[in-house]
């Protein structure tokens, strides 16, 4: 049975399936949808989108809860291969780890999820309707799934989803995560003419660059406070508990400057740094153009200047009303440009209370044997917004992740113990035995 | 003798002479040593610099008063090649036009000043000592005059200098420009770490492009007026003349708009957009880069950003006090970042009651039968500075151009009016003749 595990996951690493490229993607999904059909028994889906295709199933137990279980089968680009030091796509099994594009992020954890039901459905003991959605696009932004989820709302209902994204942490903990910070992106395009000018001409025409960053400067002031009216209205305090779990986040300072590997971080005191990364909303400049860039000197007034903005929300920030914000302050300042848009995501956060969760901790402290990692949300964003938002699914958690502090995901040599990712499908057994009984 | 005047030209345009790439640089050089010693009969000099040589010239008649001329005999490159109507070293002769890279800017106006001394040798008439100092980089920014004038200042002490650049405007009237601003450029760079960061690290770090904004900002105000301490406390104001020739100053402001190409100008009135050109000061970014600057959206923490910026400077601002000032301001923002220089020109603004300046008025009315365009300083630099801060040459001006509103400088189809080029021998000589006669 484990040799079969082991061996079905290999099989699934060998497979390339770059989003960015789309190396593999048909191939691999036809895989997926084939060995959902061959382990669990039940009828797959390949699924079209306008990008790379779903593969979706139902194992319906007729039981009084369903989970959706996201996750995905696309993969980074190997770059730069010469610094792997075996084939990204060889699967090679060494000192008890496997290597390979995709093992932690990923793959590993899809596929540990995917046994655990089975051994559930083996023993007839599957007390949960599940409901398996894998993507192809996550690494590229998850970009139709949003359009895959409206079209088939009333396919996808459940109580709860779980996502991928957790792992373990430096000391092998389990991280679950309890939701995720919301975006707004937006990119701001000054154009006041039809090509730079000699910069002879300063003294009559006015300077997009210099114009643009004082509209940047009115967004946000130097210690990073957001100045659009209104920005912070609709955030909800935290909870208790919350607040609880914020002051356990154990954040190693020392090793989190050294992995940023910049001069100054803003926090020196583990809480507040962990206060920052997790409740703290921001604008922040992800780029900025605008005349001359090369080598040397140029002397012009650029006609065109543009800056693309972050702005990651908290709860209960609504993407959409912060856009309609920012646009009455552009406009209250002077802003005469363009206003193009790259992205609206939801912020979450799941009550430490609700099942899902309960069962998580519960399950990761039975198999594991420490203490999880509760963390209440991320810093970063993940697409669980769209599952909270556009399906009406209450409850979301990110957890059961293969991978480590030494996993490497989106790097060359990424790679998972392989016992982390029998470990994985012992979590998710416990952890559907558990949830399928508490309320 | 006209024939012999026009057939030196072509040859001369015939020959590349491509700073930029250094095509055909040595040839030209020796070839105008050559020309010199023929047409005039004094001994020339190919001298070396740090980059392309200068060609250097004198002839002495023991006159009292010394004259430098300065030329460049270097060229613009000529992309875009498929643009040109005949090959831009043909030296196509249509219509009564030549057409070549460099006819206007500045060979004609070389050869011109050349036959003109010839015709006053010719008939023992020259009164005025003249030095010629032919530069090789002029069209990479006089990246070695600085030196060579330097490390030669002795030989090449003069009353007055004569430089290139000036033309005819479009109603055919000589252009006579008394200076130029001056320049300071400089580059800023703010570098926080080793690597772009994730966005979701935005709590904690500062983002070296909204710093870098924010130090510009307190720089400039949004109108243009420049916020260092001190800035404009050196500028002398302007004499009774040259706000009459500022009030003079007869620009076509729809053309102006036009060839501008933006859609805004900041002042309407003719005399307003004069003054502004001519005696505004300015801090102007030239170019500005951080982070993501690709299509679509990626986020992140850019962990550099860099501006490049000039001010442009009028009399009597120094452009190394200027500096001073600015790194004052610098360290009172607190900007943590690097400083790199580009360059550093004096601003210049001649007498319009100086000796040189009064000759070239008359001898152009004489020539051209209209009033010259007489312009305080242009809105640009140039190397004027050099002559007189570094030479301590009291009295220097532009004039005297073969190229007129039809003469493409710096783009395909070159060209200048046979005519023209006539004219300019027949000014310089009528300006030699003056100039030596007055005082």
């Amino acid at each position: 049975m484990e040799q079969e595990e082991l061996n079905t996951l290999i099989q699934f690493l060998k497979m390339p399936s770059v989003s960015a490229t789309g190396e593999g993607i048909e191939e691999t999904a036809n895989y997926l949808k084939e060995t959902v059909e061959r382990v669990l028994g039940v009828k797959a889906y390949v699924e079209k989108t306008k990008g790379h295709p779903v593969v979706y199933s139902e194992i319906n137990v007729k039981a009084k809860k369903t989970l959706l279980v996201y996750n995905h089968y696309d993969v980074q680009p190997v770059d730069p291969l010469n610094e792997w030091k075996y084939g990204p796509f060889s699967a090679t099994v060494e000192d008890g780890k496997i290597y390979a594009r995709g093992a932690s992020d990923n793959k590993g954890t899809l596929m540990a999820r995917l046994f655990a039901i089975k051994h559930l459905l083996d023993k007839n003991e599957l007390g949960v309707n599940v409901k398996l959605l894998y993507e192809g696009e996550e690494e590229i932004g998850s970009i139709n799934l949003e359009d895959y989820i409206e079209r088939n709302a009333n396919k996808l209902k459940a109580d709860s989803v779980i996502m991928e994204g957790a792992g373990l942490d430096a000391k092998g903990r389990p991280q679950i995560v309890l939701g995720v910070k919301g975006l707004l992106y937006v990119e701001l395009v000054l154009d006041y003419g039809m090509r730079d000018l000699h910069s002879s001409n300063a003294p009559i025409v006015r300077n997009p660059c210099i114009d643009l960053m004082k509209i940047i400067d009115s967004l946000v002031d130097s210690n990073g406070r957001v100045l659009i009216d209104g920005f912070y209205d609709d955030i909800r305090e935290l909870s208790i508990e919350e607040k609880e779990l914020i002051r356990k986040y154990d954040i190693n300072v020392e090793e989190l400057k050294a992995n940023l590997g910049f001069k100054e971080i803003k926090y020196e005191e583990k809480e507040k740094i962990a206060e920052a990364l997790l409740t703290y909303p921001t604008c922040n400049v992800d780029g900025f153009e605008c005349g001359y860039t090369g080598k040397g000197s140029k002397t012009i007034v650029p006609h065109k200047a543009f800056a693309k903005l972050d702005f990651r929300l908290v709860p209960n920030q609504d993407p959409y009303k912060i856009f309609e914000l920012l646009k009455k302050h552009l406009q209250k300042v002077g802003f005469k440009g363009e206003i193009i848009t790259h992205g609206f995501e939801y912020p979450v956060r799941t009550s430490p209370n609700s099942a899902v969760v309960k069962a998580m901790i519960e399950s990761a402290k039975k198999v594991y044997k420490v203490e999880p990692q509760v963390i209440p949300n991320s810093a970063g964003t993940q697409p669980m917004g769209l599952f909270v938002n556009k399906l009406g699914i209450k409850d979301a958690v990110s957890a059961i992740g293969v991978g480590g502090y030494h996993s490497n995901a989106h790097a060359p040599n990424e790679n998972i113990k392989i016992e982390d990712y029998f470990k994985a499908i012992s979590h998710t057994e416990e952890f559907l035995r558990i949830y399928s009984n508490i309320s």
